[in-house]
């Protein structure tokens, strides 16, 4: 057996501590990246640290570390995140910072002197600004403040005030000493589930590509218009919209999703045609081919429906993030040590982008995956066993002792 | 010659004092019924009374009336409103009042006994509570308090909490001794500017019918959700909203419409499926049973699209403003009147609700339209000639001596 029953009412008792923190009236919790309510899940988590005796660290990016390594040591890395979305479930990112703490307390409790260290990223999640994994991406150089700072959040505040208030910077000293990084995510699907396995093995991340979608018509009285006189923004999009989805489809054997994640409409008034639509695009897939046949005959459905209502359109970049692979020699490591333990597992892709994604360019990466109820995730009622959290706890742990022998 | 230079620069004056009241940064105006903004246009508009020698009368409702008839008289109503929607133009309602100022006016240049008011009606929109002609209906017993108190505005407040603030009552004492409700208001289409003629004659109002649609479905991972297993809200409303289009134009032949003007996402997150979609449908026609088959197969259509995706569907009646037809004897006395002024004239419909269906309740009521220029309203780029609006007062004015006279 891994884990003891000490250690799940370890996690239990610290999985309820973060409970109320943005706690929403829906049942979920809203802990946006940079807000109020992530400075109290990184205040609560630097506690945690102190209470396994652990050195707590900041860097300037905001990025929470608990460490049992000397200052200039190399070590290995742990990291996950403690944002949500809105109206978000208690798990994602949670559970990789749990099975941390856990790590750190066996490596503790065995006297093992292998220097390691747990790392809250900060705003993991787009929700908040339109970029995803900008704590670690921060300070991986993932991301150079080009535009960032003007870059308003959900509240209107922009990250370059919130960063000066907070005193962090934009343009933080790069992390040092990672060795290797290991990250423990939910699925966030229900592959796992519906094959009834206990890993996932992650072998590519794919790349989310971003983009806003800008349909200007005309807005008119909706009364005294007549149907053929019309330039309506909003049907315009909704033409997009299915388009968008069939086209996500049509990829979907290469392992790609197409999604409007938000649309606003101007003036948005029962009695006016709509004048103005706005839709945020997230593509994904793990083929740069299919990401570009995406994009590319997106773009061309909003040029052809808009010519044919007479409205205008403007495609316009937020974000790409290429699809990334992982470590050959630890995902075959990985393997080996799953087995070993005679836990089920899966090699698999994750449709979601993670922090593992930043660090990969930096250094050997690995991401296993514990399976989430019925795949549900971003949402309240995402579920995963404490019992499952221990177990990939095990295996970091085990990957973590079997990487020391050998060195 | 109906009007003089002096008329067009009385009236150039007058709207230019009204012009920066609510200007918003787009270049259209925002005065929402019962807000700050429309609070100073009727200040205004009681301001302008008084220079004219009118008494200032106000209801309980928050209506304001220039009055040269005493009190227990009874009296013509010219009427219309100074609301407009969010980023509106500026002749909606305000034309109709420009020309009441001017008919008053001439009353008294020409020394002429005929009792009358001009009334400036509260809220004629429905942008800020979901309910047109809210002002006019209130005091002609179109609206009994029934959950209107409780009605939320754009800025949360809601109008029981405003009216309070503002002494005004969601019962108000019902508006007496209306003899005649006459109103000019610009077209709102381009009908009459298409065919070249001055002056529209209106013989019936269509009834603006409304709803709200809810879908729901579910709210999960962008990147990690495969498309076939998707519950996505606002793909059902893309589709609905495209069907809701297709139904407007099918009912084109029998002069009705159908607009979605607003939509609202949840969570409304780059990285997250839609869960939640809300719709809100206004149709519109002057021929009930088109109204009816209109409702009948958006039902059906939401019902249908959202069972083949696996979503939950909600309909929910906002108002029902049934199709009002005018005061023949009106038509035909206001045919025979722009006739003999020489002025060119058309017999049609408003597709567009006004104060005028309010008040065709209670009394013999008259509406006309003058052009505006490519019937467009609802919108910054609104405009009508000072020259229309003049000589609409015209025929006001001649309606009201030719009545007088045959009293």
């Amino acid at each position: 057996m891994l884990y003891s029953i000490e250690d799940i009412r370890y996690l239990e008792t610290a999985f309820s501590r973060f409970y109320d923190i943005g706690a929403a009236d829906s049942g979920g919790v809203t802990r946006l990246g940079y807000s109020r309510e992530e400075d109290e899940m990184h205040a609560l988590f630097a506690l945690m640290g102190e209470e396994l005796g652990l050195e707590v660290l900041h860097d300037q990016a905001g990025n929470t570390f608990l460490s049992n390594t000397k200052e200039g040591e190399d070590y290995y890395l742990i990291g996950s995140h403690l944002d949500s979305v809105v109206d978000g479930g208690r798990y994602d990112g949670v559970a990789g910072i749990l099975a941390g703490l856990l790590v750190m307390r066996w490596l503790k409790r065995d006297g093992r002197l292998i220097p390691a260290r747990i790392g809250a990223f900060r705003c993991e999640e787009s929700s908040g600004f339109g970029i995803s994994t900008l704590g670690s991406s921060l300070v991986t150089g993932g991301h150079r403040d080009e535009g960032l700072s003007a870059r308003a959040g959900r509240d209107g505040g922009t990250l370059g005030e919130i960063f000066a208030e907070k005193r962090f910077t934009l343009n933080p000293e790069p992390i040092k000493g990672v060795r290797r990084y290991l990250e423990l995510h939910i699925e966030q699907g229900r592959i796992l589930q519906d094959r009834g396995q206990h890993i996932g093995i992650v072998s590519a991340i794919a790349g989310p590509r971003r983009f806003n979608l800008y349909l200007q018509g005309k807005a008119e009285h909706s009364g005294a218009t007549p149907m053929t006189m019309r330039h309506d923004a909003l049907c315009a999009a909704a033409e997009l919209i299915l388009e968008i989805e069939r086209i996500g489809r049509d990829e979907s054997p290469r392992n790609s999703v197409a999604t409007v994640g938000t649309l606003s409409v101007s003036p948005n008034a029962i009695n006016v045609i709509p004048g103005e639509a706005r839709l945020q695009v997230d593509i994904r897939g793990v083929e740069t081919a299919s990401l570009d046949e995406m994009e590319r005959r997106i773009k061309e459905a909003g040029k052809s429906i808009s010519q044919r209502r007479g409205i205008g359109f403007l495609k316009e970049n937020i974000s790409d993030q290429p699809p990334v692979s992982l470590s050959l020699a630890m995902l075959e490591k990985m393997d080996k040590i799953v087995s070993s333990l005679g836990i089920s597992r899966l090699r698999m892709i994750s449709g979601a982008g993670h922090d593992a994604m930043q660090f990969a360019k930096l250094c050997d990466t690995a991401l296993i995956f514990i399976p989430c109820r019925d795949g549900v995730s971003h949402n309240k009622n995402e579920y995963a066993s404490i019992e499952h959290i221990c177990e990939g706890a095990g295996v970091l742990y085990s990957y973590l002792c079997e990487e020391c022998n050998e060195l």
